[in-house]
């Protein structure tokens, strides 16, 4: 049975969740399966580029989230998916050795007419380093099933 | 030297990159990592969730777009990274042994007051299945040196 319902999101909570150094193993690796720029591959090429040094894919960034907010709280929860991202801005570079957690607030929560068993809770997601800065925000809706599920 | 600058994105064209077959190996191996809810780890439990059977995490097909425009355009351009995504959108479920291609508007493009070295162009990239499906839609702007670079 999950631990967390639609019914257990409160609007305007925030909590913390995870801890993960991020390595240059893993941002080489990432990038040269999904996306090999230079900046993102190639220490000497990055220093060139606009980020000024090697750093993480921002999609890499999205998978890193993903598993904090997986690990934190998703694999637990009644989750029933995800419509898209509403909005997601990369704010600043993730480099090696990073350590990256995820601040979750609730923005606000509704039932679905059209499916009663469910409901959309819409979330803020910044993602922060060890020096407390959001290199990433992103706002989007999470779809859980309900505990007194409508059946 | 970069094939493609700012100048060579003209509003309104349209392209289609790319031919990717999506293994359940890779399915699997991405959601372990990063994004392991059952629906896209096991068949079974898949079977059971509100996709109906196995289908690829979200951020994977994120990824997946990721490489198709990597290596459809942005490998050989002047791209000097995104500020973010203005919205995504998850439409259809990316299962094992679908082929991707993305298909790319030039919605508009700016230069940049600040930074006259560069433009931002807006793109919508929609990921395509092999039965014309539109299985993802994202809208978001790239940055792109230009090609006489203000220096």
């Amino acid at each position: 049975m999950p631990r967390f319902y639609y019914e257990d999101f409160q609007e305007g909570s925030v909590e913390r969740f995870g801890s993960r150094v991020v390595t240059r193993e893993e941002i080489i690796s990432f990038a040269a399966e999904f996306d090999p720029q230079p900046m993102h591959l190639d220490e000497a090429a990055a220093r060139r580029s606009p980020l000024g040094g090697l750093a993480a894919s921002g999609w890499h960034s999205c998978a890193i989230m993903m598993r904090l907010i997986a690990d934190g709280f998703i694999l637990e929860s009644s989750c029933m998916g995800s419509p898209g991202i509403e909005e997601l801005k990369w704010l600043q570079p993730v480099r090696p050795g990073d350590r990256l957690a995820v601040r979750r607030t609730v923005l606000e929560k509704r039932t679905s007419k059209s499916r009663p068993e469910l409901g959309f809770v819409r979330f803020r997601f910044d993602l922060v380093n060890q020096n407390g800065e959001t290199v990433m925000e992103q706002t989007n809706s999470i779809m859980f099933g309900r505990r007194a599920s409508g059946a």
